[in-house]
């Protein structure tokens, strides 16, 4: 029943040997392909394809159809879990990720509950589930969530920002109350996630996107302290299995050292480190994930495939990398492209690792 | 006539004792001050405000009737140089810049033309002279220009953008003809900052807004070849003083080690590095300015204060530091914080210059 017909994602990851070095790539679901576009219209919205299991099923295994990526990444947003919490969440076209009830008063901090995952976010679990039905153990699926901090910058903005002054104000004027929201999150992360885990997700993935926006005293104590205890929380075998943790903090190639020690198995680099600089930072610590600059997609075909050699050489040789994009997939991109990228890492990772 | 009477600032730069950090604020001209929004709505206009000599002169003087800042900036744009090219600058409220004729074909950089500092951007070079005459010898003038990296972003994306398709899709599919561009722009930003310094600007500071968004070897390619090679064509004295450079590469902390030798006298720094490891990181060669949170000054005054007390103590004893943000003021950030801010600086950075 756990037999995966390629395990080549969760081999790097843990250090084993591998063939190729197996690529998957962040938002590889989505609007870049016209079959998502479908399914989404199908379902009128945003949430309505991320709440129905069904749908959320077919769009994360649409981009497996056309391209022989070695892993699936759940379909979701990491938004769900302050959803649940009553926030409610809506998209504006072009605005990003809003939410109706910001949360900024110790009192709105101190009425938050933590919400269960079988109840709140079953459609998720319920997600998890189906996908590795329909998977058949082909590749392994990745469950995901945001981390503490980024959760919060959200759900106190209320809405895209640039200054961040309403999170960042709370930072500076009362550390404390912003610590009592970031508990109540990882608390919230850590059942989400070991609920995802028990219903199938044979990896995880934290995306902490504004922690760069952070000072490096700062993102230790805001950021990566619950990052952490998310690593230390979760359920790291399942049914005989390890489960391995990235952990991606975009802009967070500064601060690689600390973030090697969080207790995470392997790191998701943004395109602004060199990835053998990286390696040599961390050492045999930690895996690495990354680091192609996502624009190179916008280029023609010999160009990708010349961007994913240099990255694969920065790399060299050795089997604890996992080739993906420093930032996900973006709406405009042509599929093809894709299909270039992952062929040629498969093709032109070969020789390092013979 | 050069007499200066306070030259903390370029004493700092040139790693001369002082009796205190000097400081200035990127924006401390600015919407922040109800004096500008009034000097603003007289203009009429953001661009008739930096055209019009007097205007861009009386709003450069307000932060330092208001504070005792160490330095006066040029108020001006970084897009004065496309501006002058021809591309029809224009701004939208809360869209950031736009240009009516963006440049994206080799034909369009082909018929681009180097600007005349003296006819194009004579309003600039009048502002400069304007504000030396109105300073009175008081504080130093700062000149700035645009990297060529960063204008060539703008003029080719021709609006705000989060992917940078147009620009990243050039750099990796015709290498050469974004190199053409940036030639051009180098030799404007030449020939711009040279007239700024006969006009009496005393440092120059470089802004290098997107350079942050590049892979590391693009970086070094695309965006400080070009800063290297306008530290070494500038005027680096006029009238026997010394003009310094500060280059300040947002999002480049990762770089400092290369950025340290391109030639200019001083880095500026974003606030996620640590002042203490980045001044390990470059040694005796440069002079650091930043580096402090500005979200900061969202937080109540002891914050502010302590604070300013922390990126003091990170850079420690030593005179080679400028005392400023790590980004601009906002324009919803309190004049009476900024207040603070400033005096914070001069009476805790005492201690240090013992």
């Amino acid at each position: 029943m756990n037999t995966i017909q390629n395990d080549r994602f969760l081999r790097a990851l843990l250090g084993q040997p591998v063939d190729m070095t197996p690529v998957w790539l962040m938002r590889q679901a989505g609007r870049y392909l016209p079959e998502y576009r479908n399914t989404r219209a199908q379902a009128g919205d945003f949430m309505t394809l991320c709440k129905t299991p069904e749908l959320a099923c077919e769009v994360t295994l649409q981009p497996l159809a056309r391209f022989p990526l070695d892993a699936a990444i759940l379909f979701s947003d990491i938004l769900t879990i302050p959803d649940a919490m009553g926030l409610g969440l809506y998209f504006v076209d072009g605005q990003g990720p809003k939410f109706k009830y910001p949360v900024r008063t110790p009192k709105a901090i101190q009425n938050l509950t933590v919400p269960d995952p079988e109840d709140q976010l079953r459609y998720v679990i319920d997600a998890v589930r189906l996908i590795r039905t329909e998977l058949a153990g082909k590749v392994p699926l990745i469950g995901f969530a945001g981390s503490p901090w980024t959760l919060a910058v959200y759900m106190v903005e209320g809405a895209s920002t640039r200054s961040y002054s309403k999170i960042k104000g709370m930072l500076y004027d009362s550390p404390n109350t912003l610590h009592k929201l970031l508990n109540i999150l990882a608390d919230s992360v850590i059942l989400y996630l070991n609920a995802q885990i028990a219903a199938g997700a044979q990896a995880i993935m934290l995306f902490d996107t504004w922690g760069g926006i952070l000072t490096p005293t700062a993102y230790r104590e805001f950021s990566l302290a619950y990052l952490e205890r998310i690593c230390y929380s979760l359920v790291r075998e399942f049914a005989a299995q390890p489960i391995p943790i990235i952990l991606f903090t975009k802009g967070g190639g500064q601060w690689l050292e600390v973030i090697a020690k969080s207790g995470c198995d392997a790191i998701g680099l943004d395109w602004t480190i060199d990835l053998g600089e990286a390696r040599a930072r961390v050492g045999n610590l930690v895996a690495l994930q990354g680091n192609l600059d996502p624009a190179i997609l916008y280029a023609a075909p010999e160009q990708i495939r010349s961007g994913v050699a240099m990255v694969l050489e920065s790399y060299g040789h050795g089997s604890k990398h996992v080739f993906n994009l420093g930032h996900g997939v973006a709406q405009d991109m042509q599929p093809e492209h894709i299909g270039v990228l992952v062929d040629a890492v498969h093709e032109l990772s070969k020789p390092y690792h013979q």
